[in-house]
């Protein structure tokens, strides 16, 4: 199977039957999610992965009820620094540069060029940037639930604020972004599950300058 | 080669040797995008694909004159609709329901709801909104490349409001979002090549609540 036939296989599972993923699969999920690349390398955003059925039953209806909640096997919260700091920053670029057996100051250059563009942006737009590249891993992520067969739907409805609260996420100083139930498809009983795939016609979505 | 090899195996190249990807391999990379999910299947976005030499050169002043803007094969530009309406989330939604045989009005009460949502956020919500859309898509761009063996570089280091006038944007109602230049990596001249891939490490990236 090739990440095309993968693609086409994954749908947004609206009902799901209760199983739960192997340890395995969930772990390969996440590390998917871990290994995407994010602006400058920096990985503004976590992952937190409930299992917890009494957590579970209190972010439904923060999630406008959607069944996955509870059906899923496990439900990832992606949650995005609330704002970039050269604390931050720094921190993130040393752990680099002690991995790779730099000195401390290499970066200098580059970070203080960094901070110097992020720091009159201001925190909402630092948050909205942070957001922006937890998606990348949310794609990471779809794509090896979706290798995996497990299914996984990406979802958006729910009210952030009120999920940071049931998280605690100010804590981390965090935002959540997307979530993400993984589990087993209910087909059955899925209106989803028979009905073809749609997406904008290539003719459309691209626009070749050769 | 599993998902998680090619993301190992993937990284920023910073250095490219110009040679070009196959006719193939760039269409495999840009169904991938198509195929990513987005809110409410929306996909608020387009990929201009550029082989243009002289467009690329100028738009490698606009991308802060990094090289890859000019040694990649082709240069896939990332652009999100400026803002949603309801006049556009009808056309995507008229389509799909055509395309699964469903009356056209099977979806009015999901979309008057989803309007009645978007509609007082206002257009700079919208436009962010549609920008984390594109980064799924990415990811899937991003995941597609690293599978096929074609290397890739995601890049925001560019000046948005200049790539949209370059590629005159504004005539399409989008605004770019990011850049991602593909083709094939000079390991020998990349100072990146041989680095360490560093993430944050499992332990702080995920919180498990089991």
């Amino acid at each position: 199977m090739s990440l095309i036939d993968d693609l086409q296989w994954r749908y947004a599972t609206k009902k799901m039957n209760g199983e739960t993923i192997s340890r395995e699969k969930l772990d390969y999920i996440l590390e998917a999610a871990r290994l995407a690349p994010s602006s400058s390398g920096i990985q503004p955003y976590r992952i937190f992965v409930i299992a917890n059925r009494e957590l579970l039953e209190k972010i439904k209806p923060v999630a406008m009820n959607q069944s996955q909640i509870t059906d899923c096997s496990h439900l990832l919260v992606f949650a995005a620094w609330d704002g970039y700091s050269l604390e931050r920053i720094t921190e993130v670029f040393n752990y680099t540069l002690e991995q790779r057996g730099l000195p401390q100051d290499t970066m200098d250059d580059y970070k203080n060029n960094l901070w110097s563009l992020y720091e009159p942006l201001g925190k909402e737009w630092h948050a909205q940037h942070a957001a922006k590249q937890s998606y990348i891993a949310l794609g990471m992520a779809l794509a090896a639930a979706a290798e995996q067969k497990v299914d996984a739907t990406p979802m958006e409805g729910f009210d952030n604020q009120a999920m940071d609260k049931v998280l605690e996420l100010e804590k981390y100083n965090l935002k959540s972004t997307a979530i993400m139930a993984v589990g087993y498809r209910d087909a059955e009983n899925d209106w989803l599950a028979p009905m073809k795939k749609v997406r904008t016609p290539k003719e459309d979505f691209i626009v070749e300058i050769a």
